[in-house]
């Protein structure tokens, strides 16, 4: 057997050193000359407008607590799974990352400093790469690109400066100009630190959960009888029957929405519900929970509940945020040693034309219900997401999330929707993060990206400069508190 | 319950009031400085070449008639779903842009003039909107944009500008420089408007009929029946049996060939096609006209009867068009109080390289066979049409139509095909319009576009100027013309 | 019956005569002034760079051989289906442009040349022709357009500069500075003629074979049991059982390793493989064998053994390149009549998610395996393939092949994988030629191409142009040689 043939030696690989990190002024956008000035107004004129955050994975209790962060590797490397993934790709093991491995010790945080430094080329082109830049350069003060070299150097800079109060949590929410910021909360949380924040008289900030039940809702995952004890738990009802359920999880609606909440959020393999009268869910509900029925019968009851979700929805008016079409845990020895969101959720095709149809036939012209459609295929971005939210007033178009959340894809998002749907039926940009100082790197990304798609309009003479300045400024303040209702 | 909350304020609504419309000279022409001065050389060779219009919905009464519009609201907003779907989408119902409901009145045309320029902004980035400001301005002479505002003001100018001879729909067809203009009829249509035109001897414009038989041939229907009674009717001939049913379309097709039709049209849900044995036929016309069948068996005689379609094509010679991969009447409230055409049809992915592989195998390298390829879902272009027509001589690329037939739309459509399959496999652009007033914008966007395009290869060196000349005025001229035998 | 109408005269018809060939210098590379002159630059360092060629369907014989190239249309006409699918779909039947038909004589080359040269307009705008320019001037000296006018004068030039040593296939070889040249070929070769180029002391080339066992795997196919017995004369194994089919393939894949290869093609219609109990797959192999096995049965069998290759692979180190989702053969006559690989193989849409997680799940984190991903539907390049690529360190992404070989779908497919996957995750360019005359030019269409794109992200001011100068010389030198393990 002829093992791994060693990599051949690549150009990058001969340099390295101290090379300067200097984020342009003038990034991402078009470099057409009639383009590139126009974008810049544009562009100054949205840069400092507070960030509305409807969608992301910050912890409440960072804030609550307001914890210094410790070290580079713990704030940029180990719980970002953007960042793990791709150099897992190149050959790093997870447990050489900070992962806690079941039966085995992670790594210390510079060695996975460094193992993430040596390869700081493998994120050329990448949008994490842009955003790490904008997070070293312009939060945590580091002038110098990181590599082999630098990695011992930069690991010390980066630990001092997180030490200084001007980097704590709650002086960064300030310093990024947050105007709202939703956390992603399991439907058994108490919300607690959402109160702490809330009866803080020294914080003034706005910290809302999302209400987002996926693993009650998966009636095929192995530990969805546990998910049901602990939702009764927490609600104080009975989760043994279909009504038991449904009112457990109508009853933790409500209490997110009087915490705040304005959302619910999930992530459904697919996006199709189901409506199935009371008794044939109720009896759906009982084979499942005695472990008598197929997979078949486990996606629909799954089903059934999303679309119990729709109907609450128009109840009690929190927007149904549907982010689905991924296949969770591709690798599952990777996902049994070191758990879920380690990189290897995977897209797959996705269909919301014939999905979603009952729903909006139910739900879609009622005034009452909001849905925003987050997707991972492109192809429907032109293909259905735009004619549906052409024409329902209750689809907002969510934007371009995951691997897609880029430069490029982003301008393939605007160019595949905005001739059908205009500019004000989308939701607006969401961050999605899952790591606090790259927020404002995020957002700011996602202005340039538009201000310099607008420019292109303008260039093309499509959109008078005055419009597209109304419509930049719209994308990222009214746009998303409308279809978010925040 | 919380209802619907308020919209956050946009910034767009702060404006509004007087702003002056102006469709720039070079809009759509691409901005890079290299390319402009090409893209403008190419298009003014072919701005003024006359319109080949292969395809739309124009009503050839209208032609025969030459009634006066009456007022803009009839003109522009209420007949034109693309109009109507995003204004819906933003919450204004369907009876208040003036579509007659069942059993309610429609709102007078000044009030749906009103809700239509109080949401102009919504149109911004839109196809839509880029052919209205080109209609508002070039054929009716309005000078300021729609606001609520001046919404009166334009209603009285529009109404009364309508009532001038040079705007009466065949004054219209001679100052766009119609050449030919084909329309799309019903088979037990008598034609008669079209004869009417014909033996006018004051008339010199060409207007022909398409064949478009999807009544007849949707066996799922619940009007299926009466559809077959009608054209037994039309044709006396009965339809009552199979053949009887065949021999009946083809004395339709014959009425449609000697008033002119060179083409027939479907709008099938896929392009997939049967070729059962007569007998086999038969008996499944039987069965599902006996109200036996399923929807698999209603299903099969549908696609058996598309394929006497192509087989008739082989035979007569009329190019067979297929616009298929849409689900008509998504929102089925919707269908029920205002019928078809309102807004709520969403494409469909679609496949055509299995699906068309028996017609093809059968016709395709028959050179009396030609047929061509429409979609909805761009990622065929690349994938499956542009090798197709690659490969078949019968088979003609489509024009990127519907939610498609926009400018960055038609871009990315002659990026994913011209490559695989050049410039000359193409049927050229189809308006395919339901507004009289918009063939002209229509045809101009297209051009508009198309000299982008190419300005873009002459720029990159990949086609020469005279080459790129050639190619856009056969574009607009001989390739609809050979691929519609016009 | 009205038969084919005349096609509608063309502007192109009408010019034609004695035009200039002049490749511009500048061809492909960004118009935009920000960019050109970096792209000039980037490009200008990788253009000589060594050629890698790990995939191609050049034979081997005919560089250990030495033949001379007898005419152009044997050149660049007949053995090219790029070529002949076009003009196929212009209306010229196959036998005219030189493919023998079963039982009838093909035409005259100078006939062929002829019948392309009047229909060189057709290829305006596709790959084929900028590879054709490129090679009739850098290669043949053609200054003149092929047209009618021009086509014997040409026939006439090119068929004695094919005469000279200078043009003979060895020649070729070192002046168009090919480092490596992998050829595909059928597991029952011999490889003599690979052997005989290693073991020539006048030729210091390196020309390699591929494993390409395809007819071998397909178990749907009819001549699979002819197949079966050539394999196992090849291997002196006996096929006829499960176990001897699996160790004829390991016999011959060690056979191939021994006389270079590093790799395994596969062209499968879906990437999906299976994993039966060794108990199981003898079975199936059985039942199929006797000739007692349905489609899906069939099909398992394929999938089995298309496993048992990712199975080796993971064992011996040959990378497995996989080529799938294509229809072969569409038009089934034409296919009876001229064979295969005649311009009718038509894309599937594709799916790899769902596809490759058993493997991957087996193999994609084993150190040994390594595989590249070919696809022709460009859906799966941001959904799927890029996601796969940036967890799994075997996951290599396939440069954009067939179809999308052309300058705008390369870009396509930069802009789709790389805000994910990088640039260290890509396999290189693959020329894939049939032609040999094409490799260079084929070659340094990508490198144009990709000097292009990165010069648009050094102008965004996404990356540096030192980083952007090392990108494209491992793009086209370490990532390939990485990937196919050269």
């Amino acid at each position: 057997m002829s093992t791994g043939t060693a990599a051949a030696p690549t150009a990058r690989a001969a340099r390295g050193g101290r090379t300067p990190l200097r984020p342009h002024e003038d990034r991402l956008l078009p470099t057409d000359p009639g383009q590139r000035g126009i974008a810049r107004r544009l562009y100054d004129q949205v840069r400092d407008v507070a960030l509305v955050c409807p969608h992301g994975h910050i912890d409440a209790g960072l804030l609550a607590r307001d914890t210094p962060f410790t070290d580079p590797a713990a704030l940029l490397v180990t719980p970002d799974h953007y960042v793990t993934r791709l150099l897992h790709a190149h050959g790093v093991p997870l447990e050489q990352l900070g992962l806690p491995a079941a039966g085995a010790g992670a790594a210390p945080p510079r060695e996975v400093w460094r193992a993430f430094c040596a390869r700081w080329h493998c994120f050329l082109g990448t949008a994490t790469r842009g955003w790490l830049e904008a997070e070293l350069h312009d939060v945590l003060g580091v002038r110098l690109q990181p590599s082999e070299q630098t990695a011992d150097e930069l690991y010390d800079q980066i630990s001092h400066a997180l030490a200084q109060p001007g980097l704590r949590p709650r002086a960064l929410y300030s310093s990024f100009g947050i105007a709202v910021l939703a956390t992603t909360d399991d439907p058994a949380d108490d919300l607690r630190h959402h109160r702490t924040l809330a009866e803080d008289p020294s914080w003034s900030g706005r910290v809302i959960p999302t209400f987002r039940p996926d693993r009650y809702l998966d009636a095929a995952a192995a530990d969805w009888p546990a998910a049901l004890q602990r939702l009764g738990a927490a609600s104080d009802i009975d989760t043994s029957s279909y009504p038991g359920l449904v009112a457990a999880l109508e009853a933790r609606r409500a209490h997110f929405r009087a915490n705040g909440a304005t959302a619910t959020d999930h992530s459904a393999r697919d996006p199709r519900m189901a409506f199935l009268a009371p008794a044939d869910a109720s009896r759906l509900f009982d084979q499942v929970r005695r472990g008598e029925a197929d997979a078949a019968a486990q996606r629909l009851l799954s089903r059934q509940l999303l679309g119990e979700m729709a109907r609450m929805s128009a109840e009690d008016g929190l927007v149904l945020a549907l982010h689905t079409g991924v296949l969770r845990n591709h690798h599952t020895p990777t996902g049994a040693r070191f758990g879920g969101d380690t990189g290897h959720d995977i897209p797959l095709r996705t269909e919301f034309t014939e999905s979603l149809r009952r729903m909006l036939q139910r739900f879609g012209t009622n005034p009452a219900f909001q849905t925003v459609l987050f997707t991972l295929d492109e192809t429907v971005f032109s293909r259905e997401l735009a004619p549906l939210a052409g024409f329902y007033p209750s689809v907002y178009l969510g934007a371009p999330w995951w691997f897609l959340d880029a430069p490029r894809a982003m301008r393939r998002f605007r160019d595949a929707v905005s001739e059908t749907a205009g500019f004000y039926r989308g939701a607006g940009f969401i961050d999605d993060t899952r790591g606090f100082c790259s927020i404002a790197a995020r957002h700011d990304t996602a202005r340039r990206v538009d201000a310099g798609y607008l420019a292109s309009l303008v260039a093309e003479h499509v959109l008078t400069e005055q419009d597209a300045a109304d419509v930049l400024h719209d994308m990222h303040d009214a746009q998303p508190r409308t279809a978010f209702r925040l």
